[in-house]
């Protein structure tokens, strides 16, 4: 992900300037400071919150590097766009929080979906009163292949509904508002692999919102064919589905029957939408502007992350009260 | 129904002859056999098996009066088709299956959707490996609106759970094996109106299969465009979909966008597989195979949705073998 | 077509009754009877006309045989349904429908896409106003393979363009009006053993409509993944696209990409409408109303097939007039 | 297109550096240099040839100044992109191609189509067998409006034909090979005002191809609802339809319908074919292999262009070698 927001922020946001770079390996800072042209590349974060020259960051590092950078970042007064999900835990993410807050720094977490041109006109119609009340939703999001194992590690990635599910619970927010109750199924069916790790390949979540609609969330990392991500929103005048499968506009008609490609991974799903979020980021913190998206999204995501996570180990309805 | 299936078997179904039908209304079964050239009518099912002429009976009425039918006909010796649910009961269902097993008479359910040429290719891609493994399974019905109140009350219906979902949860085995255990949440979301009879308009349905997969069962009375009929089977080496929206081959296209009409209603979309179902049986008594649906499909339909529907009322997971 | 409309007229049209078939094999006349309970069979059309109880006949004959039996039926007062072409000049359709018109017998030609939903819908839009002045018009007609060379010969089946393309001229006249010119190319390009018979296999029909309007009309028989009908309407407001391209509503997705069937051939395509025309046709019939298609729409379409193969010999625009 | 090529050129091409900028008008050439970041701007071309450091030039400028610029650019051995049409004569074309070739330089011409992964995979497609020998190409461009007269102006543009037949012919030769004649109708049919300028809205251009395959070329200007762009490849084993109609991912399902947007117009459609086609020749220029595009695919697009104006007028079939 470094590499696409420094092409964008090298060369295609507007107002933004590039001007440098941080790594905790030397080599890496300095082959990205020569790749995209930037000015000045450094040692570590602390070094570049120091550079006087620097407004805002991208916080792109490891999860569990988030904590520290960002609090950081916040006490030198910088703006900071931090990557999904910002914590492994709800108290970590809400101490970043307390801290953004009490400095007053612009901070925006990064779910990018919700800068698709799908996501954006399904909650324009919502708003314009096409499809009544939503009361259900569904979203999916399936991978083509399960990543490295070590990447999985539920102790990295916080599990696979954690690190799948993360955007889908954004998302239902964003359509139907709060979560109160969530109930998980979940196994490592296509890759029993998965369970040497303490992992799930195949999770359905389902969501009971507090305004008494309802919620499924189906995450897996086995739709071969490509990457799968939809959402339906199902109102009392109405529904919209949100998504598509077909990368390449070619239909191949032949006697075997007519087929096309589909959209490999989540780049060439959402290229335009990291765009649109870090341009959107960069307009708020250059015109002032309130961020996007808000930390408290962040927040609430990653409690409905853990809640269904505990849901699925336990078979039990979780309430998101518990998650705290 | 009783008008399609008099439709079917009066002249659309080979081998098949309209002989007799019977209604407790005597004007109902006049008129019935007046407008489809029945030669024979009858004022109940007694008179009716009592005809020696009769070899199958179709039972169209209603679900209460299944059982008594039913035990009759197969006490008369007669082969026995009987619509979906064949009773409100596990016990009742099993009641019934034992007579006709006893008394060896053919005995099929209606559960068209299996007839349907989607669901039968899907099978098909199955057995032939195409998707490796099924591991995951979501089906959907959507009807376009909620029938009368006195329709849906839950002593005649079973509820939204069992009334519709019933389909579902026999494709669910037909894909996937049989169920273990099932959780579901519901409400009255787009018909408040729904909770003054007891019943939702709404419900999620997850599954857990005895083999280790997973499942979702979407049900809902508000699809106010039309009738959404989908099932997703997902396996380790490819998944199917099955279903569509588009009733008419039309689009049209203005400033306004590019637009075209739903599947109205079940009729339209199962017309073909009505037909395919009654034929299937006709063929079975009169070749002597094994019908195509079994009883014990029924039966464990009927279990799944009255498992569903005490999970939906207790918020917990319910094992199937609860439900006796 | 016989065995297609055989079975509708058997059972499934309402108000209609099958009374007797011909044919000039007492063989295929006798079987017929046999196969479909028709109650009489005659070696030939002169003797069903001479059936007192026969109100109506279907005319499925080889089209050669079309004039004599079209003008005998009418002599002997019955009702006429003719298939398409009704003749292979417009001299003798004009012959016949003289004949007809002089003893006010009904008549219609088959022309089955008018009564396909697709058709319907688009020009019911079209009267709604929806696309505003329809301007332009594409009609496409592709065969999946080519059939036998004796029944390409354009000797008994006029060519590939009036044997295909009179359906889209038919079509075209029906959403855009009359004809002026035409002008037409072709070539044996898929089957070269075409040539060998005097046939092509791929053409494409330029027409210019009295209105001012244009058209192409496409004509193939190497769409070999199945049947491509598709028609469409550009207008000064919107436009429409009739047509579909998958016949069972199932997707396969696997690493090889995503896929479906494809429409076999013309019977699955247009089995519904193969009925609704014969049953619009024993509805004027019984009711007395004027058929949906007139005996001049048949001519037209006839003057555009034989217009349009003279262009495609020729290389040159031809009047409408120039074929009488 | 100045705007476009300049953001992509300034930032967007790997090897590019967009050193200066030239314009009749001072004031945009300023405006330009400085919204894009341009070091130096010029009054015109003559000024702009002579800076050293200038590499190579896109000319964007109208039809009609191309030739001057062209050789100019030639002459100073520049290396050249050229906006399509390149020339509004063959023989003023051949003259520029003659001075291109005489000195050396690279020159492309501007066919962005060519580099849209759909066309792209169509050309992959048929490469492999996928679809046989080609053997029939319909392609379609429609407007969603029509421009302002003044553009439209024949003299200024061609006519229809030629503006926007352009890329529909030079795709017609990427996949089918040299075209041997053409027939084309056209009309003034959705917005008569076009006579007022000599021109027309629609045209349907007939091709016959040498190697014995046909075409047909589908123009207009009122495909209100959006922009139509289609290409299908009719071949011996198979075939294959580009292009597609929805923008947004997102479906809309009411009590009216199911419906989406459409594509707006070309830049919509076409945007990352505009980068990859001026990337590709950045390549070629630094990397010194030929262009993918050459001098004599725009003179043959002319060639065509030119003959299908002339069939037009003169209502008959116009042989290529006519136009030289």
């Amino acid at each position: 992900m470094g590499r696409v927001y420094a092409t964008y922020l090298a060369s295609r946001v507007r107002n933004a300037r590039l001007v440098a770079v941080a790594d905790r390996s030397p080599d890496v800072a300095e082959s990205f400071s020569k790749e995209f042209n930037i000015p000045r590349w450094y040692r570590g974060h602390e070094e570049l919150l120091a550079d006087s020259e620097v407004q805002a960051v991208a916080v792109l590092s490891s999860t569990a590097s988030h904590k520290e950078v960002v609090i950081d970042a916040a006490r030198a007064g910088k703006a900071i766009f931090c990557e999904k999900p910002i914590a492994m835990s709800v108290e970590d993410a809400e101490e970043m929080l307390a801290e953004v807050r009490k400095l007053g720094v612009p901070f925006q977490p990064g779910f990018q979906r919700r800068f698709d041109p799908g996501y954006i006109a399904a909650k324009a119609q919502i708003e314009q009163g096409t499809i009544g009340t939503p009361v259900v939703l569904t979203s999916t999001s399936r991978d083509p292949y399960r990543p490295p194992l070590d990447f999985c590690n539920p102790a990295v990635s916080g599990g696979l509904i954690a690190d799948m599910g993360i955007h889908d619970f954004d998302l239902a927010r964003m359509y139907m508002g709060e979560v109160k109750s969530v109930f998980a199924t979940g196994g490592a069916l296509a890759y029993p692999e998965m369970e040497t790790i303490g992992d799930i390949d195949n999770a359905i979540v389902n969501l009971t919102f507090v305004g008494g609609g309802l919620g499924a969330v189906h995450l897996s990392r086995n739709a071969v064919f490509g990457y799968d991500i939809r959402t339906e929103i199902w109102g009392t005048k109405g529904s919209l589905q949100i998504g598509y499968f077909r990368q390449t506009p070619l239909l191949v008609m032949t006697k075997a029957g007519i087929s096309h490609d589909a959209v490999p991974y989540f780049m060439e799903r959402f290229e335009g939408a990291y765009l649109a979020q870090i341009e959107s980021f960069i307009d708020a913190v250059v015109n002032g502007g309130e961020p996007a998206v808000s930390g408290s999204d962040a927040v609430e995501a990653i409690r409905l992350s853990l809640a269904a996570t505990l849901s699925c180990r336990e078979q039990r309805v979780v309430e998101l009260d518990e998650c705290k």
